[in-house]
Parts: C-alpha cells; structure tokens; sequence
C-alpha cells in the first residue's frame, strides 16, 4: 500500500474556512516545491530550504500567479513522516486547492491514499502501530475522555505497557529455547516456580487490559443507554430533559434501522449515546404492553439501561417490569438504573414510601424524576456517570478502545493460558515454548513489532486523507 | 470595531479534516503561546521565539496533555496582520480545537470577529481595503476567471490604476488650489485647456471601470443564463445535456422562491449559473403558452437568454418567440442566442434551410442541436463563452467586481462630470475644487485612503472567521 520512492500531496484540512493546508511527502517533495514556488519572485534551490523554515511567497502555475501561500519545510528525518516534507497554507477557495493539487500532481507528485502520512511515519519508525491508530481516534475524539485515551494512546502509554510486558516474555522464551540447546545436560535455567508465577500475572493484566476494551470503546464511541418503558411512560420526556441543558452540543443520528433515533450529550466529560426507541406503534401484545420488546435488541447493545416507570405504578408492574428487564439483560455487566417519572402528579406526603415500595421490588435504587418539569434530572446525570466506572481512567493506558488491540490480546491471553496449562500438565519444553511464541506474536501484533500488509491495508484504510 | 490592544485568535480552517489551524493576533500572542506551549517538555521563554519560526511540541491546559501541535511564530510586523501572531496546527477534532480556543480566551485573548485579522492587516498598512477585499472574493472564488480577478486585486494592480487616478486629480487639486491664495493677482498656474482633457481622460476611464462592474459581477458570481422556451420544447433536455460531462462539478441551489432552479456549470474557466424554470405548470394564456412570461422576471436578471425553439416549428412562430424577448429583454446588453431544438426529428436535407429561415426570421444566429442526442452542445458552449466579452480579462486589472467600487467610481464620474460642466459654464473655481475634492475623495474610498468606521464594519462583517 505505501507507494514507495514516491512523492505524495493531499489537502490535510476540509471544507471551508480562511485557509487549506496542502501537504506533501516524499523524496521530490523539496524539488516540486522549488518548481512552483517563488520567494520575493525569485525561485529558492531546494537546497536552501532548510528543515523547520517558514517562506512566504507565491506559487505560480507556469506563468499563473495562482495564490500567496505560506509554507512550512520539514527535512528528512526530522518530520512528520520522517521524509522530506512541504505544508502549503493557501487561501481556502476549493478551486485553488484544487489547481493547487493538479499542479503539484503534473509535476509527478502522486496523490496521497486515505493515512498514508500516518503509514510512513509508521513505515519510517516515527510512531508504533498503536500511536498510528491513536492519531486517527485523536482526530476523531468527539469527548473529553475519548480525548484523553487516545491523547495517551499518541504518546505510547499504552505500547509502552505492551512493550513491557512482550519483553518479559520474550526473556523467558529466549531462557527456555537456551534450555533446549543445552537439552542434552538436562539444565534449567528458568525457575519454573517463579516463571509460571510470573506468567501469570501477565495473564492477569492482559485479561484486564482486554476487559477494559467495553469501557473503553464505550468512551471511545459513546456510551450507549438504552430507556425503556412502556407507551406514554415519558420516554420523550426524560429524553428531552437530557438534552434540554446541552442542546447546543447535542447531535442526532438517524437510525440506520429507521425505528429508533440516536441523541448523543456530553455529560462530566463523557459522552452518552441515547438510543430512543420511542415513536413505534403501541401493541396489545402483553410482552409489548410492557414496553420492553421494542428495546430488547437494543438493550444487547447498551451499557445502561434506564427502567422508566410511572412513580404512581402498582408494586406489582414495576416488579415484573424491572424484573423482565433484568432477566434479559442481567448477568452481561450492564447497569440497570430504576427512574420513577410523573413525580409531579403524586401527593409530596407518599414520596419516601414509593421509593422504599420500589426499591423493595426491584433491589436496586430509584431515582424520582419530573420528565417535564425537570426535578431529578441532575441526580440521574450522576448516577448515569456513576455508572460508567471511570476510576480507570487515573490510568488510562490501561483501558483499550481499539478492537484490533482488544482481539490481539484475547489471542495472547488464550497462548499464555495454553502455556500456563503446558506447564501443568508437564508438556515437553518445544511444544510450551511455541505457545510462548504465539503470546509474543499477539502483543507485537498492536505495536506493529509484527505486521502484515493486510493489517497495515485495514487500519490505514478508515483514515482520513491528509492524515 | 478593531479591539486594539487586544490579542484576538480564530479557527483558520473550517470543518473536518487531519489538522485544523488556530490563529492568534496581537500584543499578547508569544507571551500567551509561551504559557501553554512546551518544546521538548521545556518552556519557550517569548523572547525565544523568533519571527518565521516553527516549532514541534505540546499544548498544555494546566497539566493536562491537549494535542501535539505545530506552532509556526511571526513577529511584528512581519505578518500577516502586522502584529505579533502565532499559528497552531492541530488535529482536527472539534474537542480539541474547543478547548484549544478556550484555553487561549481564558489566558487573556478574545474570539476574533469575521474578517478581524485582515482588517487588523488594513489598520497596520499590511494592504489597502481594497486589497482586503480581494481576500473574502479569493476565498470565495469558484472559478478560473473569478480567481484571477481576485488575485490580481490582492496583488494591487486595481489599487495601484485608481491610486495614480486620484494623484492626478490631487495634482490639479493643488494647483487650482494654489491659484485661490493667489487670487488677487488672477494667475493660472493649471492650463485649463489641457486639465480639460486630463480630466475627460480620467472620467472615460472610471467610466470604463464602472461599466466594467456589470461583467465583474457575473464572473465573481456566475454569469447567469435563463433558457425560455414553451413547455416541452426541451429546457430540462438542454439543461441536463450542459450538465453532463460537467456533472462532478455541479452544484444545485434551490431557488429561494422555490419556482426555480440554478445549476452551475464551468465552461472554460467561467461559470455559468443556469436559471430553470421548468417544471411550472402549462396555461392556456397566450403569453404564457409562448413560454416567456414565466421567464420575464429571471430575464431582468440574465446576461444571457437561451430562445429555445424546435427545429420544426414554423418561422411565424420563431419570429413572434424571439420578438417578445427582444422586445422585453433588449437593449440592455443581453445576449440573446436562438437554439433549435430536436434535430433529429427533421430529415438532414432540411437542416440548412431551417438555419437560413430562423436566422431571417430572428436576425440573429442559430445553433441546431438535439438536446437528448447531445449535438450541437459542444457548439453552444462556445457561443455561451464568446458571449462573455472576456477581452477585457487580459489586463483584469480593469474589471471591476465589487459593488462598493462600482458605486464610489459611479460617484467620481458624477463629481467629474461636475467639475467639467463647471468650466464649461466659468463657474468660480472655488466651487469646481469642492467637485474636484469630491472625485478625490470617493476614489480614496475604494482602497481606503479614505475610510469611516461603517464602511469598514460593513465590509469585514462578510468575512469568515479566522481571516
């Protein structure tokens, strides 16, 4: 995929705005520069354009002055991609930009496939994989924590762990595949005690990094929170009560089903995805009846799930409702949060025995809320943001957001078990030894100490161009 | 509407993207970079940052990692708006660039207003307004032509022509002027004879300029064309096969009172914005039945008119057709270009004698084509192209496409004209100098020789954010 030996160029900014950034990459990168490019109407050698210099001028198509552009040079190694590299601030017209880019493409200069920045700085030692793919979520990080994870991720936190831990293992295996050349004398040289031991403990933190994958693309996505409740509950109400505060930074996304729409908000830094499954036709179908049926195939997605009753429902409907919802969604780790709305048309004397008769029926707490007139909204936040637990990220190099990372490490995590059992079952020394190499294999996988071209096509295909 | 003394800072780019550009202006722009800018981990002393110098570190808020950026640093007055100013390139993501923004507004620096960089540009004698100008119109370009106007204005070949207009005019100013201290003794230090010529030389010259306008103005926005025809003879057919090849480039706006529909195309470095008003419904009235009436309204508008006949419609039928848009759309410099639709629904041999029978009928030439064939379509092209006189573009330093120039050169020539009927009717030369002085003074309005704060507020407040 790299189009080596070449020079390439794409626009590093979009749409409109005062000024585009053209960029360019490659060996002729100084060279189609000087081609184009005149200083104080004098052209500049491309020797005499230093690394790290700055040139106002004009970039001229033949004799077409096209446009007064500002441009930053950078010299191999010390760049962005690590070759040669040239940024032209031109005015943001889309028919500069785009002369601009046929210019500098007749001059031999091809254009730049979607990350291909990014894949030689990859290819060229300037990042690992991992940083690589940490670059794009940066681009793409729509919260303060999705920020902040892949801000870490940029900054080789998270390889930096992995690295560790690979190194540790490749110690091992180079003591055991030594044990082996020596097989003759029937030496060990690894302590098999400590080494089992230490094995794993390095299963354990690869488990939890895995674990925290969950989480992580949750931040990294949007936390999904499913409201369920039956027709007239108030879904659209706590709905727009959510939002109502963060209309300003709220978005919608059209369902790509047609029967649910998506409203994201911003709350204490994370982002929430509610999925509103509202708007479908009532039913007399007793499952539909309880409202849950048109949820439960989105509940399989949510991290939370809010239970919405009225606070005036019997004991008896908030028990087999909240119950349904746990028998469908309980044991996966998801959060059940019980709201009893219409707060404002119950007596204020009956409040703290609902809460108690709910909470009796459900065993979970309940939070009381006025969809429309807005009481409890704030508490809900909070329990919403409780639920997320984000004591991890203290230390967010240990919470995965990528699926690529989250399957190489369920692959190193199962090799290590497959070790550890070697080990138990007293599996001769060669056979443990390639579940060894396996281990080391996965981990490399996420730092591209180990790659393929297929994996580099994947990754570096969902980049943007420019990038 | 300047803040001076403050330091202002913007978004430079717009939308999505890799990297977004954050500018900052003014006193304050190294001081306040310096405080939340680290270099190697280590901070940049403001002294230490050098004028054209670009920088690879971090931005902190507090002590929180935001983004690795690139800092590109100017000094006073080498840049763009004269002042101290400070470019970061960041990733895209609208998180970042939030905080970015807020982190700078809370170290003391205040969201720029639209087009507030430039207009400090203009403050510091960076460039003259109408040099400022011609930055919105080169962000705007969308088209060859429209970008080589704005170009050439950006590089001062407009202002530099009126600026040695008006120091004529000053000339003979000071003259005449001198001649009033001296009036006791009824000297002439101007010859009047020849400052007669000078200044009809001067007056057909801002004439032409302001002639100019009506052509500038349709380059700058697309030169529009309506295609009248009766129902069904074949307007959606012609619209659609101008489209075609072009059909990358094309851009559909709804008209505003949504009983029409423009469609841009680009012909040979112009565009062109075709008004449709097909799709009406047909009626029984006379006027209508020939199609112009719902036309009549877009033609005041046009520059062009496309009579769409059908090659096979009777020469009374043409003659009557194109009289009445001669008759309502004549005389005001349109072009009007007769198109015989549907040729391939007459036999060959006939095809000469209908060109000769329309042209009789019409007196003006006739294009054959068949719309859904996609004859004679290249050919129409061509005759849309001519019919823009682009001569002129050869120095488009004549042209003039703004309408605040337009109307301050409308007013030098009514000044002018006043001045020249003075002497011709021996007004007292204390009132041909207020005339003279006028002329002067509403040349100095277009580059901003001479300038109110309204006129600037007018002209920056249509500027984008960031410029």
């Amino acid at each position: 995929m790299v189009q080596s030996g070449t020079t390439i160029c794409a626009p590093a900014t979009s749409g409109g705005g005062a000024i585009a950034v053209i960029r360019m990459s490659g060996e002729k990168a100084l060279e189609v520069l000087s081609s184009v490019f005149l200083k104080d109407e004098k052209k500049v050698e491309p020797g005499n354009l230093k690394g790290y210099s700055l040139h106002f001028g004009s970039i001229y198509d033949g004799a077409d002055f096209l446009d007064e552009v500002l441009v930053s040079v950078f010299r191999a190694p010390l760049s962005y991609t690590g070759e040669d590299m040239v940024e032209i601030s031109c005015h943001a017209s889309s028919h500069i930009q785009q002369r601009l880019i046929k210019l500098l493409i007749s001059k031999g200069v091809t254009a730049a496939a979607p990350g291909e920045f990014t894949m030689r700085a990859f290819m060229n030692g300037k990042m690992d994989l991992s940083q690589a793919e940490a670059v794009a979520d940066l681009i793409a990080s729509e919260s303060e924590a999705a920020h902040r994870l892949a801000a870490n991720q940029l900054r080789g936190g998270f390889s930096a762990e992995i690295s560790k831990l690979r190194n540790e293992l490749l110690q091992f295996a180079s003591l055991v595949e030594l044990e082996l050349d020596f097989s003759e004398e029937d030496v060990e040289f690894a302590d098999r005690h400590s080494m089992i031991e230490k094995i794993i403990s390095i299963k354990n933190l690869v488990d939890s990094l895995a674990s925290s994958f969950r989480l992580g693309n949750a931040i990294k996505n949007g936390i999904p929170v499913v409201i369920a409740g039956r027709p007239n509950v108030g879904k659209s109400s706590l709905l727009n009560a959510l939002l109502k505060e963060e209309r300003a930074i709220v978005s919608s996304i059209p369902g790509t089903t047609r029967d649910y729409i998506e409203e994201s908000v911003h709350i204490g830094g994370l982002l929430f995805r509610f999925i509103d499954t509202a708007g479908l036709r009532d039913s007399d179908d007793t499952i539909e009846s309880l409202g849950i049926e048109r949820t439960l195939k989105k509940m399989d997605e949510a991290e939370v799930i809010i239970a919405l009753v009225e606070a005036s429902d019997s004991e008896s409907y908030v028990r087999e409702f909240v119950g349904s919802i746990k028998m469908k969604a309980g044991g996966k780790g998801k959060t059940i949060i019980v709201v009893a709305n219409k707060l404002d048309m119950i007596p204020e004397y009956k409040e703290e025995s609902i809460v108690r008769s709910i909470s009796g029926a459900t065993a979970l707490p309940v939070i009381m809320i006025s969809a429309t007139g807005g009481t409890g909204i704030e508490e809900l936040k909070e329990m919403l943001l409780q639920s997320v637990d984000i004591s991890n990220l203290e230390s967010p190099q240990y919470i995965v957001t990528n699926a690529r990372h989250y399957h190489a490490l369920e692959e190193t995590s199962s090799s290590l078990e497959a070790v550890l059992s070697g080990f138990r079952n007293g599996i001769p020394t060669e056979l443990i030894t390639t579940d060894l190499r396996q281990a080391i294999y996965h981990l490399g996988e996420i730092t591209g100490q180990i790659t393929s071209d297929e994996i580099l096509g994947e990754i570096f295909r969902n980049f943007c161009i420019g990038k």
